[in-house]
This record gives C-alpha cells, sequence and structure tokens, in this order.
C-alpha cells in the first residue's frame, strides 16, 4: 500500500532516519536576526513598531538563511487517518466520516478549502492511513497523495496503536512530503489534520509528555458529552500504562499511543526542517505531531509557527510542550490546517512589509527628532 | 480649502448632522444571527467548531442584513492630520513628517501599503488637516481625498484644537468619504491615521471618558523617552481641564481636545454604519475615534470590528469604553490602519468560508454520530 516510489521504504530503517533526524541545527538567530532587524530598522516607521510581524521576519530570515525570502508559494498539507480507538463512540460522529471528508477536501467544498482559497494557499491532502480504499478519482488528483499505512490505527484501549515500523513509516512518509512539496515551489507550509477521533490519542500524547492527568486535558473534541469524555479520559489512562514499550523513546510513545497522521505530521515538520522551511503549527493535534517531532529533535521548534491557540481544553499545555506563542486566538478547534493557513497569510504579509517597504533613505524621510 | 464639492458644506449644520448621526439603528441581531447560524451549522464541520469566525459572519450578516453578504472589496481609509501639540516636542518624530508620509502612501512604500497590497485591500488617503500644500501631484491621484480642513489643529496645551464648526465639519468629512468608497464598491472598510503627536490627543480623548488618569494611559507612542512622557501627561491634564467646553457633547470633546484624523475616523465610522458596511478600527488612535463615534450614537459599535490590540499603553483602557474583543494581537503600535487590514482579511475568510463551504446535505456527510 505504502508508495514506495516516493517513500523510499527500502532505504528505510531506524538508525538512517535518526540520525537524518538528529541533523537538524539550530537556527542561527544571532546571525540572520542581526540581518533582518539592520533592514527592518531602516524601514519607514518607528523601531520596532510592528510587534510580532518584525519577529516572524527575524525568525523567517533565520529559518531560511536568507536575508530577503520571498514568501509566496504557501501549502497546507492536510494529513489523514483513522482510528481504531473511534469503535469505543469517543467522537461524535462516525469513522467513516474521516473518507468523506477526504473527498470533500478533494472537491473543494471543506472548510480548509475556502479558507486556504481565500488566502490563495495549495491544499494537498495525504492519506496516511483513512480505513477506506480511494478509487482512481483520488490517486488520479494533483492534490493527493497516497502514503497509506494501514486501515486505521489498532485500537488504543486494548493494544498500541500501531507497530514500531509503522510509526517509522508515518514519520518517513511526513519528512518525504515535506521534500516534495518544497522541491514543487512551497515557500511555506501548513499542518493540517483529519481524523474521527484523533483528539485521543493526541491528548494522550500531550498527557504522557506533560505529566498532566487526561481529565485535565481531554475536552469537547467535535461536540461530544460529558460521559463520552469520562471514557476518553480512562482509555487514555489505560492507553498510557499499557501501551508504551520506551518511554524514552518518541517513536515508542507514537506506536503505542499516536496515530498515523500524527506521525506524517511530526515527519512533515522535521522535513522543512531538513529543508529550512517555515513551517505553521495549526491546533490541538498538530501539537501532538509537534511535540513529538520536537522530543526526536529539539532543534525542530527553530522551523516552526504555531498558527493559533485552538479552543480545545488541553492545547494550552500541549503549547507549552513546545513553547510556542500563537500567532492567533479565535476559539477556532476544527482542525484541517484552518487556523495554520490564516496564520500563514499574516507570515506572508509580514514578509511583503519586510521586502517592500520603503528605507528612510529611499523615501527620503526625516528619522530623526525634535521640532526646532 | 474644504472641498464643497464632496462634502456639501453648506447643508452643514449641527442639527442636520446629529439627527443623521441620530438614525443609526442597532442592528437586528436576533433575526440576522439566526439566519447565519441556520447555515453555519448546516456546514461540514463540527458546530461552533470555526470559533469567532463564526461569529464575525453572524456580525456581517447582521449589519449588511444579507443572508450572503459578499466581502471582496476591502478599502483601508487613512486619514492624516497635524497637531499643534507638536510643536511641545511630544513626539520621536518632526512634523514634517506627517506629510512626507502621505507621500509615502500614494507612493506606496509605506507599510499600510505592503501589508494592504498583501491581503489585496485598495488604500485611499485623505488629508483632513495636513500642515502642507500638496500639489497637483496628490491632488490628481485617484487615491487621495482632499479634505483639509486647516492645517493642523492649534495647540492643546495652550488652547481648544479647534473651532467647534472644524470638529463638525471633520465628522461630516469622515461621513461623506465613507458614502463615497461604499458608493464606489467598497464591501468592507478599515480605518487607519497618520498625524505627528497623535497619541497625546488620543489619550486625552481615553482619559477624558474613562476617567483614568492620564499617566495610566500615555505610553511611548513611536518612541519618546520618560521625560517627554511626564510632559504629555502634564499638557493633557492641562488640555482637559481647560480645552471642553460642553463636557455632555462629543463635538465639544473632539474640538477641545481631538485631532481632525481623529473626528473624521469618528465620522467615517458613523458613515459606514449609516450605508450598512463593517468597519474595522484599527490601533489606539482609531479607537479614540470609535469612542467619539460611539459617544455620539452608540449604536454604531454594532457595525465595528476592533482590527487588533496595540501595544500602546492606553490601548487595553480605550478598548473598554467601546467593548470589543479585539481579532488580533500581535503586539504591533505603527497605527496607518495596518493593524485592521491584516484583520479585514479574516473577516473575509470567513466570509468565504461561510458563503462558499458545502452544507453536510450538498457533500452528503454523515452529520449525526456514534458507530454501530
Amino acid at each position: 500500500m505504502f508508495n514506495e516510489k516516493i517513500y523510499n521504504l527500502n532505504n528505510l530503517n531506524k538508525e538512517k532516519l535518526l540520525s537524518l533526524i538528529k541533523s537538524i541545527s539550530p537556527t542561527d538567530k544571532k546571525k540572520y536576526y542581526k540581518i533582518a532587524e539592520s533592514r527592518l530598522n531602516r524601514l519607514i516607521k518607528p523601531k520596532e513598531s510592528l510587534g510580532r510581524l518584525e519577529k516572524f521576519v527575524c525568525d523567517v530570515v533565520a529559518i531560511t538563511e536568507n536575508k530577503r525570502p520571498v514568501v509566496k508559494n504557501k501549502y497546507v498539507c492536510v494529513f489523514a487517518g483513522d482510528h481504531g480507538v473511534a469503535f469505543e463512540n469517543v467522537s461524535a460522529f462516525k469513522q467513516e466520516v474521516t473518507a468523506q471528508m477526504v473527498a470533500n477536501f478533494l472537491s473543494g467544498g471543506a472548510a480548509i478549502n475556502t479558507i486556504a482559497n481565500s488566502v490563495n494557499a495549495k491544499v494537498i491532502v495525504v492519506d496516511v492511513g483513512v480505513n477506506a480504499d480511494f478509487g482512481d478519482d483520488f490517486l488520479n488528483n494533483e492534490n493527493f497523495i497516497n502514503a497509506k499505512i494501514n486501515k486505521g490505527t489498532n485500537n488504543i484501549y486494548i493494544e498500541p496503536a500501531m507497530s514500531y515500523d509503522d510509526a517509522l513509516k508515518s514519520l518517513y512518509a511526513g519528512i518525504n512530503i515535506a521534500e516534495k512539496l518544497i522541491k514543487e515551489g512551497a515557500n511555506i507550509c501548513s499542518t493540517g489534520d483529519m481524523g474521527i477521533a484523533n483528539t485521543t490519542p493526541s491528548s494522550a500524547i500531550i498527557s504522557f509528555y506533560s505529566g498532566v492527568e487526561p481529565k485535565m486535558i481531554c475536552g469537547y473534541g467535535t461536540g461530544v458529552d460529558r460521559k463520552t469524555i469520562c471514557k476518553k479520559v480512562m482509555i487514555i489512562e489505560k492507553a498510557i500504562k499499557h501501551n508504551i514499550i520506551d518511554e524514552q523513546d518518541p517513536i515508542s510513545v507514537l506506536a503505542g499511543i499516536g496515530g498515523f497522521e500524527i506521525g506524517a505530521i511530526a515527519g512533515f515538520i522535521i522535513g522543512c526542517a531538513l529543508k529550512k522551511t517555515p513551517v505553521v503549527v495549526d491546533g490541538f493535534i498538530s501539537t501532538a505531531g509537534a511535540v513529538i517531532a520536537a522530543k526526536l529533535n529539539n532543534n525542530c521548534l527553530d522551523y516552526m509557527f504555531l498558527g493559533h491557540l485552538s479552543k480545545e481544553k488541553g492545547h494550552k499545555t500541549a503549547v507549552a510542550l513546545i513553547n510556542k506563542k500563537p500567532i492567533l486566538n479565535l476559539d477556532m478547534h476544527l482542525g484541517e490546517g484552518t487556523g495554520a493557513v490564516l496564520a500563514m497569510k499574516i507570515i506572508e504579509a509580514s514578509m511583503d512589509m519586510y521586502n517592500n517597504m520603503l528605507t528612510f533613505d529611499e523615501a527620503d524621510v526625516i528619522a530623526s527628532n525634535k521640532n526646532k
């Protein structure tokens, strides 16, 4: 099932993958912030008056190692996967909805499509583990990538989500897709997710790494009742206790209590970091992926922006794990990349400001103070 | 100087203006929120999962009284005026910079141009009181409106900022410009400002209406030192004490301690409300204008969005006066409309979502819950 042509599974082994991930260095903030600030401070505006927009510029300059990077080709990559735990009725929607939403992403009628169109971002949909067979209509769609690892994870209430090898595959799929999109021309990427029941494994990951009890993390997801939340909490507690083989190994955590799309999101972030391309993390599910990426190599954080603070209860705890300040805070909690694409537009606007504003010299404006 | 052709000064009298302003009714939230929500809740997403984006949709539907309003033609109107108080050295920049920045707005190299271009918004520059004579280059520029009332206000440390008639004119100019732009095709408008020293009158207005002491309001503006802030505080205290003739009359407050661009921003908001068009208020200066508009008719608030929370110290106090939740919070404090245009893009994206997403019926997605 896994598309070997793209993802080169034959070459995949744990040591090679880990050494690739370890090769990511921190950005050279000292050098590149200075370069960016020297231009920012000559633009016709009071110093630092554009606040965080100027910080976004500094980070993009540092990430890309480019004095005047252009951010125009914006991609949002929606990773879709199913979850065995959905059969415990932890979601307000049936598992079939994951596949139906993949179809909607490709036909253009979902939230992410309309918002991405509005900001002129391209939507790529990746099947990393949907419990459905997609026909040629999908496989021939240029915006669809088949990287299916399995038809949904196992039910984490009963057993680990996936094999260790499948966890490696999900990471590797994400890395390779990032590489492919950046080769295609992406200047900046956003993560997105689709997977009925995926707040459950995401909450498990966040609870495991933060040490915060599941009952303080689990929220209403797509709209479940209190009874269902209690069940989610119980499932997560059991899954953390029984499914993780090696607590020191993020890949073991991903295999034990994660999901294919969560692993692929982690890999996608790693792939963007490897290619020195800014990546905007969406909400709760994407942040769980970001945590896995950061646990594999903390330097990944330098390449990430956090698109928004989700309304999902556990997101604040998740955000603390990656220590990022959200760009937006609009009570969104849909996933799909909807918050991240809006934030990506803010970053693009910041770069347009940086690249296109005149300097005091160019504009012949008096930069100094005081009337006589 | 005042362009009578456009602003029809002959017809201007206080009673007529006040009765026009009083004619603004509140939006019919009960009726139009229900209409908007009935569609929002049928779109293929969990209910309310797009958070504040859905609230923006409800408000735009209520403001426009249109079930499916299109928000495409985005205008930001930058009102420029000078301030006599600049000669007290309350700003880090010389007064000449106001005129220089007007030139930059028209040549396209200022922050507002680059950010507005990035989100495809049109920049209109209005001279309501710049202390300079603009030549034919300006007057013939289609993005420039000459509505000059006077060459800068009086120094509020010594005397009221302007005559009562000039305050009326500034409001009327704003109203008429809103009408003109909406006639031209604007679906949504943003306010912007330019005026060296204009945080001083804005702080005075916010202090007067909030009852909060000037020293708790005055911030660093474009980057002044602590000594200058002390001077600003002293000037504002004196101005509030001596310059306002009738404390019950917002026009008297505007005349006493305001500015031409602040009055025009208030008028612009009123004009948008009269034409049932959403208007996005920018930062500190624009909020001072919004306060004047709200004091003239509280119903104006229904037509406003607050683009962002400025980093300027007194903005939180100002925001409390209009009781609006900012859309963005990015530590910006430049003015020009830079925060508002970014927020306008978020509102446009919300409307694109609302208008272009499929419903559960159209997409044939199972909206109900539970696996069997």
